[in-house]
């Protein structure tokens, strides 16, 4: 199934450099998801071309401008563009507020029903699951309350060998039994396993996104073993100080991070307006991790 | 002096085709102020290269999204550059609720002075003047409460005739007291009355801003005689039912306006989303009204 996501901000703080506040789409086997939603992440959807109204669930980490304020915008076009299917919204308990606030003075009263689910920023929970996957949200650490997220596909059924199907005139309505472990009996009487006739199921992929943070160990339980990691790096590591002061990682610290989860991929982003040049980020990341790539807008990457 | 309009965002609702919610950037003898500011008014700042630092002064005409959505971001990214200059804004009181509500969650402490300035959509009123130029708010006719503004250059001294210093050996200390009407001893003691030194001053401009509203003859009072209207006009006249259930106004009827206050110029904006083509709009105001011009994102007009 299809599992990925593109990125529609990687800048920190204030948009500049034809960078935008963070904000990332992704696609679970053609399901649409918003992970945070920077000012603007409505113009970046219609820039690439991607379909707002697909989107079914939005994630926001925390409350920093740069992380929700494009989300007010983007429910009310959805609402003035038609929309009457649910929206699922998880993010802090505060964010509720602000835009219950909003939608208040405008008068606005949404033709589509808003489910709002609070996150728990001090503990990791599973948060949201459908046929397709499972969310889970942890504790970051930065200067006021932030969760990461960890989406992780569903265990599948095993695969069936398709020479078999053929073999032995196997009926379709058979066919999902046999993945779920029914044994097959042929016209000649014969069973067959349903280990004989199917391979093991495809392993579940998840994907990482750890916005704003420190670099910390807390939350290394919570992200390991990921295929895709998203980890912000906002400053090169020669700022590591300021990094600190802010709550904030290097590229290098996030390269330490992927190492030690057991990720296979690393995406960095959210980089500092003083980073003109993204390449050097980049290439710290990349001598402690190799297989780093930059989150910039645009860039779909599978998980 | 200078005094003229760029226009950063000319869409209606949401934002299309290239076209960005409300804002308008008013230039005053090189001081400069924002009226509305639509969700990423600040990333159409940075594209046509206008600094926002230097912005002094932000009007807010209503709180439906498209007209505030973006003030949240760029106080907040003034803030993270540096900012220490006081802001002032104008706006309905709600709006204060909502940006001390967003700053609450984020803990931000903004480090200039924030001087908020409620407005009255009730009734006309003098809300700002300095040096240069008096604001004032008047009602509009909208679904919520809404304000229009006019901006008015202060009347100006009498010019000195420039002949006449290098003539009569006028001191420069003198010369401002002679624009202010105080007559001049010359060497030979003959008395030179003001008016016989100096020619009429400038007559004072006024820019008049017009967003949403159904188009009404209430506010023609408060709007007459400018040199430069602003009104928005959502819809093409064949969609006056839907203007007036909404509370818009049809680009037909914008030339009306403009032609019953006795304006010189008139921009046209807001413009439905269902309008990739712009100029059946323009064509359809200028049968009423031949000098209008469409407010589109970039254009600077001379008021």
């Amino acid at each position: 199934m299809k599992f990925e996501v593109t990125i529609l901000g990687s800048s920190s703080s204030t948009p500049i450099f034809n960078r935008n506040p963070t904000a990332q789409l992704l696609n679970v086997n053609e399901k649409f998801i918003l992970i945070d939603c920077g000012e603007a992440t409505q113009n970046q959807l219609l820039h690439f071309g991607l379909k707002a109204n697909r989107i079914d669930q939005i994630f926001i980490s925390h409350l920093h401008g740069d992380h929700y304020l494009g989300l007010v915008g983007l429910l009310s076009s959805l609402h003035l563009n038609g929309r009457t299917k649910p929206m699922d919204i998880f993010g802090p308990p505060e964010l509720k507020e602000i835009i219950d606030l909003q939608f208040r003075h405008s008068q606005t009263f949404l033709r589509y029903p808003l489910n709002f689910n609070v996150t728990n920023p001090s503990k990791s929970s599973k948060i949201f699951e459908n046929y397709d996957i499972v969310v889970e949200s942890f504790p970051l650490d930065h200067r006021i309350p932030c969760t990461g997220f960890r989406f992780t596909e569903k265990q599948r059924l095993r695969k069936m060998i398709k020479e078999k199907i053929e073999e032995l005139n196997i009926p379709t309505e058979q066919v999902q039994l046999i993945k779920k472990g029914a044994s097959f009996t042929d016209k000649k009487g014969k069973v067959h396993l349903a280990k004989d006739l199917t391979t093991d199921a495809d392993r579940p992929k998840a994907y990482v996104y750890c916005s704003d943070t420190i670099c910390s160990w807390k939350y290394l339980d919570f992200i390991k073993d990921s295929d895709t990691l998203y980890h912000e790096a906002t400053f090169l590591h020669d700022m590591l100080a300021r990094a600190e002061e802010t709550f904030h990682t290097t590229a290098l610290q996030a390269a330490e991070v992927a190492l030690k989860s057991n990720t296979r991929k690393l995406l960095i982003g959210h980089f500092s307006a003083r980073y003109r040049e993204l390449d050097p980020l980049l290439t710290e990341a990349k001598t402690l991790f190799p297989n780093t790539f930059l989150a910039i807008e645009g860039m779909t990457f599978e998980i």
